[in-house]
C-alpha cells in the first residue's frame, strides 16, 4: 500500500448508538479521502449488515458537496447502524467480500464493540492471509473508550445537552418546589449524569446529588439524601445514570433497573437496553412517594434527545469529530495494519490523536476516574469535573434568581 | 387612576408552569412599569400563597439591571409559581391584602387558570367596593387559551423544541429502524404534538401519525397505524400528546393516560396532573410490542425539556413575551378595570393586541381548530399548520440523507 488511496477499494460502516456529530466524522472521512486520492469509497448501510450486501453499498464519493453538508449537521447515522455483534459465520463472509471486492483499507465509525468488531474482522482477514488497514473511528456518548482515547466525539455535545436541560430543569423546580429525577444515558460510565453538574452555581443549585455505575448504589442511602435535601431546602433535584448498580440479595452487584424491573429488553452485544423507556425514573418517583411522603415528586428521562437533538452540538466536538477523521485516513496510510484512533488530551498540544490497539480498545469500558467523584455534597468533584468537561462542552448561559429584597413602598404613596 | 404609576403599589405574581419565556414576560413588565414611572413594584412569590403573605413581597423596582437581564433569559418562573386554585378564604383575604397595602394594580402573569384566578380575586375586591385595575398577563406553552389569544408566550420555543426533538429521533430511528413513540405534552390542545411536522421533509419522514386530544384516541387504531406504518418503511415515529382521550367501556371519553392507570396524581386546578412520568410513553410500547410483535419498540417523553431547556428559544417568542408586558402596561392606564391581553395574529399589522374580558379567557381552553386537522397521512394538515406556526417557531435546520447511489468501482482498480 502507498501513501495515497489510488488502489483498491476504501469501505466505511457505522456501528452502534447514533451521536450528535458521527455524521461529521463520516463526511471528514469522505472529504480527506477524495483529497488523498481515493478513487472507490463505498459505505456500507447499517453495519455489518451491509457490510454483506455487496449490492446494497452507496457510492460515497459521488454524493453532492452540498448534501454531504447537509449529512454532517444531521443528526442519526447517514448510512445507518446495527446493534449486533456479529457472528463467526458473518465475519468468515466479511473477509471473503473484503477479498473478492478489493477492499484495501476499512474504516469503521463506532465505540467499544465496533472496535471490539473491528479487531475480530482484522482476525479473520488475517486468517485469510489478505493483506489490509482496518481503522476504527471513535463515537460514543458515553465518553467510556479506554486510555489513550481522552474523549470521544458525540460526548461533548450529549454533555451539553444535560448540562443545560437540568440547569433548566433545576430552575423549573424551584418555582414548583419538590422532587425531581432526571435519568441520563450512560450505561457503565458515568460522564454524561456528571455533566449535570456543569452549570451549577451554589449547593442551593440542583443538581443535589449524582448516582453514577462507578459508585454502588442504594435505596435507603437515596432515600436519606432526598430526605435531607428536602429537609434543607424544600425541594431537591437528582441525577441518576441508567447504568448504575445495586447489590442484590446475594450481595452481587446488579443493574438497578433490572432489579426493579425496568429493563426494555437485551441489545445485541449480550448486554441490556437501558433507554427507551422512562420507567426507572418512574419507579424511583415511586420509592420518594412512598418513602418520604414528598407530595410532589416527578421524572424526567432524557432518553434519544441526549444524542439526537436536532441543531444542539458542542464546538469542539464537532471539532473533535472531524479530526478523528482526519487521523483517521493519516494513520490509514502509515500501512500498520490498523488501530483506534484515540484523541490525546486538549492539554497535549505536542500529540493530537495516536493510534490505539484495537484489541485494547476493543477489550471494555472506562469508567470515570475516582479523582472526578467525590463522596460529600453531589458526589461529583464539581472543580474537576469542571476542568477536564468545560473546555469541551463549551460555555454555558448563567442563570439569575431575583435578589432578595423585602418589598418597602416609598413614603408619600 | 392616572397614566401614569405614581400613586400606590403594582404587584406582579406568577402561576401556572413555566415557559421558557415567562421571565422576560416579567423583566419587561417591570420595565415598562419603571419607564412609566411607578416607584412601588412587588413581587409576591409563588403565586396566591404569597400574595397573602406581605412580608415575603419582593422589591422588584430595585433589583439590578444585569441580574434582571440574566433573569429574563433562565427558565423557570423567577418569582416562583402555584398550581392550586385559590380558595375562598384566600381570595376574602387577597382584596383585604390588595386594600391594606394600597395595591392599585395587579398583574397575574399565566394561562388560562391564572386568567380565571384573575377573575375572581376581581369579583371579591369589587365585592370590597375597592377599586383597582387587574391584568392577566398571557403564559403558556400549550397555546390554549381562548379567542381573541392568536397564540401565547412560552407556545413557539416548546413547539421550536418539539419540532427538533423529533426531527433528530426521526433521523436516529431512521439508523436504527423500529417503531418510537413520542409524549408531548397539552392536555386539552395539541398544537405541542403537532408542531413535531414543521421538520417533515416528506411522508417518508416522522412523524408518521400525530395523536392529539382534539381527536378520539382508540388503541386498535393506533395498532393499524404502526402496523401499516411498518409494513411500508420498515419503522414508524408517533407522537402522541399526554391528554389524548379515550372512549372507555361506557362510551364515554377519558383521558387515555387515565385508563391505562398511567397519571401521577391531581394537580391543584381539579385536573390531572399528567407530565412527570413515562408511563403512558411505556404502555403504548407494551401495547405495540404484544399487538405487533415488532422486536424495537422504544419511548421518549419530553417532559420538563419542553418547557426548560435553557438556552431554547425561539425569537419570536421572546418578541411575543415582552411584547404582552408593554401592552398590559398601556392597558392599565386605560383604567377599565382590567382583563387579559390576548396577542392578535401576526398577519395583522394594526391590531398588535387586544385587552379581552377574563371571564371568557378564564372559562376554558381552546383546543385546534379543525381545519389544521386532516383525516389522511399524519393527522395533522402539514401546510396549513406550518402556515400558522412557522413565523412564529422560526427555520428550522435542514436534515440530509445520502442519495441512492449504488456503488460501482471505478475501472483499473
Amino acid at each position: 500500500m502507498a501513501n495515497t488511496f489510488n488502489s483498491g477499494t476504501v469501505l466505511i460502516a457505522q456501528s452502534g448508538g447514533p451521536s450528535p456529530v458521527v455524521n461529521e466524522t463520516l463526511v471528514a472521512l469522505v472529504h480527506k479521502l477524495k483529497e488523498r486520492g481515493a478513487t472507490n469509497i463505498a459505505g456500507a448501510p447499517f453495519g455489518v449488515t451491509g457490510i454483506l450486501k455487496r449490492s446494497e453499498w452507496l457510492d460515497l464519493r459521488a454524493q453532492t458537496e452540498s448534501r454531504m453538508d447537509a449529512i454532517a449537521k444531521s443528526p442519526g447515522m447517514a448510512l445507518g447502524s446495527r446493534r449486533k455483534k456479529p457472528g463467526e459465520d458473518e465475519l468468515k463472509r466479511i473477509a471473503e467480500v473484503f477479498r473478492q471486492e478489493g477492499v484495501r483499507y476499512f474504516f469503521f465509525i463506532g465505540g467499544d464493540d465496533t472496535a471490539k468488531a473491528t479487531n475480530l474482522i482484522r482476525t479473520y482477514v488475517t486468517q485469510a492471509n489478505y493483506e489490509m488497514t482496518l481503522i476504527h473511528v471513535p463515537k460514543t456518548i458515553d465518553n467510556d473508550l479506554l486510555e489513550p482515547h481522552d474523549r470521544t466525539p458525540g460526548f461533548a455535545s450529549a454533555a451539553r445537552f444535560v448540562a443545560h436541560a437540568v440547569a433548566g430543569t433545576d430552575r423549573d423546580n424551584a418555582s414548583i418546589p419538590g422532587v425531581h429525577i432526571v435519568v441520563t444515558m450512560g450505561k457503565e460510565a458515568g460522564y454524561l449524569a456528571a455533566s449535570s453538574v456543569l452549570a451549577k452555581r451554589s449547593d442551593l443549585d440542583g443538581p443535589h446529588r449524582v448516582y453514577v455505575p462507578e459508585r454502588e448504589f442504594s435505596i435507603p442511602g437515596f432515600v436519606a439524601d432526598v430526605k435531607d435535601t428536602f429537609e434543607k431546602l424544600g425541594r431537591g433535584l437528582f441525577v441518576v445514570s441508567e447504568g448504575i448498580m445495586i447489590k442484590d440479595s446475594g450481595g452481587k452487584l446488579v443493574l438497578l433497573s433490572e432489579h426493579l424491573g425496568t429493563v426494555l429488553g437485551a441489545d445485541g452485544f449480550g448486554g441490556l437496553s437501558l433507554s427507551g423507556t422512562g420507567a426507572m425514573g418512574d419507579a424511583l418517583v415511586k420509592i420518594v412517594q412512598e418513602k418520604t411522603g414528598i407530595p410532589r415528586a416527578r421524572s424526567d428521562t432524557y432518553g434519544y434527545m441526549q444524542r439526537s437533538l436536532l441543531g444542539w452540538r458542542a464546538e469542539q466536538d464537532v471539532v473533535d469529530a472531524r479530526a478523528v477523521a482526519v487521523w483517521a485516513v493519516k494513520y490509514a496510510l502509515l500501512d500498520n495494519g490498523g488501530g483506534s484512533v484515540a484523541l490525546a488530551p486538549l492539554s497535549d498540544s505536542q500529540v493530537l490523536a495516536t493510534l490505539a490497539p484495537l484489541e485494547i480498545i476493543g477489550s471494555g469500558k472506562r469508567p470515570m476516574p475516582q479523582e472526578l467523584l467525590s463522596e460529600t455534597g453531589c458526589g461529583i468533584n464539581v472543580e474537576r469535573f469542571r476542568a477536564y468537561a468545560e473546555p469541551l462542552v463549551g460555555e454555558i448561559q448563567k442563570t439569575a434568581d431575583l435578589e432578595h429584597l423585602p418589598f418597602r413602598p416609598a413614603k408619600g404613596n
